[in-house]
C-alpha cells in the first residue's frame, strides 16, 4: 500500500493559554486520521455501520514530543499495528510539515461490537478482515 | 419559582491562546444549563426523551460583554423568554462569581420533533406545556 | 474578489447522540472559515496579532436550518457585512455540498484590539482597514 | 490525606451518535481532576504559574471498560503513581456514582518547565516538591 497521511491545520479553537494546541485534540485527530485511513483502504465507516458493526476505543495513548502551535500543519500516518481478527490495533505518528518533524507518537486499540457484543470480524465483514490481514 | 442559577467553573481546557475562554464554549454552557433548568421545573430531558420527544436548537445568539478567565466561576441563569406551544426561545444571563458582574447574555430557540415532524407541546407533553406556559 | 468557500469535512467527535453535528462546533467552522478567509484577503491573523492587535468576537448569532451528519461536507462562504473602521460584521453561509443546499447562516461581530484597548484600524493595520473597506 | 474524588456529570455535548460520551472527553475530564487534586493538596495552578513554572502533559494513556451516558455522573479519583522531582506520574480512576462500578483508568505524566526549559521542583517550587513527595 502507498503510504497514507491524513493532513491536518492546527486551528486556533484548539489552542490553550500556553499558547500551544490543547493535548486533548489530539485524540479527535486520531479519529479524523483513522476515518480517512479507512476510507483509503476502502472500509469506510458508513460501510462498516451499515452492516450493524461499530468499532469502539477500548484504548488510547499518546506521547507528546514537541507541542504544536496554531496554523502549523501536521501530517498523522496511520498503520495497522496488530490485528487479531477480534481486537485492532493502530499505531499514529504525527510530523509538523513540511520540515516532516516527528511531534507526537500515539497507538489506539479498538473491537468490533453487533448488537452489542464482542464480535469476529473474519464472520460478520470478511471483506474489512482481509484488508486488515493485508495491510498489516 | 425560586430563582435558578447553573454554577460553572471554567476549565483549562477551555481557554485559547489570547488567555481567555473560548467563546464557542458558552454555546456548551447554555446547554449545560439549560439540561439543569428542565431538571428543576420537573421535566428533565431523559423524561422528555422518553415520551419520544427531542427539542433541537434551531437559532443561538451571544453577546459576549466581558471576557471570563480559566478558574474563574460563572452562574447562568436561564428564564422562559417566549412560548407559543411549538416554539420556545429561552433567555441566558452570565454572572462572573461571587461579585455577580454581567459578562455575557444570550438566548436560544427551540422546536419540538417527534419522530421527525414538528409537533405541539400542548398535545405531545401536555405536562411541559403546563410548566412553560407557567414559568414565562 | 472571487468567491471565496471553506471547505469541511463533519468529523464524527462532532456528532452527538441525536446522530447530528452538535450546534456548538458550528461557532468552530465559523473561526475556522474566518481564518481561511482573512488568509485569502491578504491579511492571516499571524500578521495581525504581529502588529499586536487581536480582533477578539462580540457576538455570534447563528440560525439553524438544516441539520448535518458525520461525513458531509459543507461548505463555508463569508462576507464583510459591516466594517466601520471600529467594528467589524461578517456573514456566514453554510451550504451542503456538493448539492450546495443552505443549511446554516450566521453573522459574527468584532472588534479590535492593542494592548487590550479598543483601536480603529484605521490608525493601528492601514493596510487591513483598506482590505476590509473595498471586499465590502 | 483523605481520599480525593472530583464528580462530573456527563454533559448533552459530550455524547456522540453512538449514544455514548465521546472518548475524547476523558483527557479533559483528567485535567479537571488533575487541577481540583492540586488545589486540594494546597497548590494550585494559578500559584503554580504565578512562580512561573507550568507542567505539560508530556503522555497519557487511557483504558475505556465501560462506556458513560448523557447525565451519568461519574467520581474521578487522582493520585501520585510516582514522583522523581523531574517528572510526575499521576493515575485515574473512573468510577460511575453512585454504585461505584469502574469504567475507566488512565494514567498521565508530566514534566516542569521554566522560561521554556525543564527544571526541578526541588529548586524551583520547593514547597510542591515536599507535597507531593509526601502525597505518593
Amino acid at each position: 500500500m502507498e503510504e497514507f497521511m491524513y493532513l491536518r491545520k492546527a486551528q486556533y479553537h484548539e489552542t490553550d493559554q500556553m499558547g500551544f494546541i490543547h493535548h486533548s485534540n489530539y485524540i479527535k485527530w486520531m479519529e479524523e486520521a483513522r476515518v480517512a485511513f479507512m476510507d483509503q483502504i476502502g472500509m469506510g465507516y458508513a460501510e462498516v455501520e451499515k452492516a450493524g458493526v461499530v468499532s469502539p476505543v477500548t484504548a488510547v495513548s499518546v506521547e507528546y514530543k514537541r507541542p504544536v502551535r496554531f496554523s502549523e500543519e501536521v501530517g498523522i500516518q496511520v498503520s495497522v499495528l496488530s490485528y487479531s481478527g477480534v481486537r485492532l490495533e493502530l499505531e499514529y505518528q504525527f510530523w509538523l510539515m513540511p520540515e516532516r518533524e516527528l511531534c507526537t507518537t500515539a497507538v489506539s486499540k479498538h473491537c468490533f461490537l453487533k448488537e452489542g457484543k464482542i464480535v469476529s470480524l473474519k464472520k460478520q465483514l470478511a471483506e474489512l478482515d482481509q484488508i486488515l490481514s493485508s495491510v498489516r
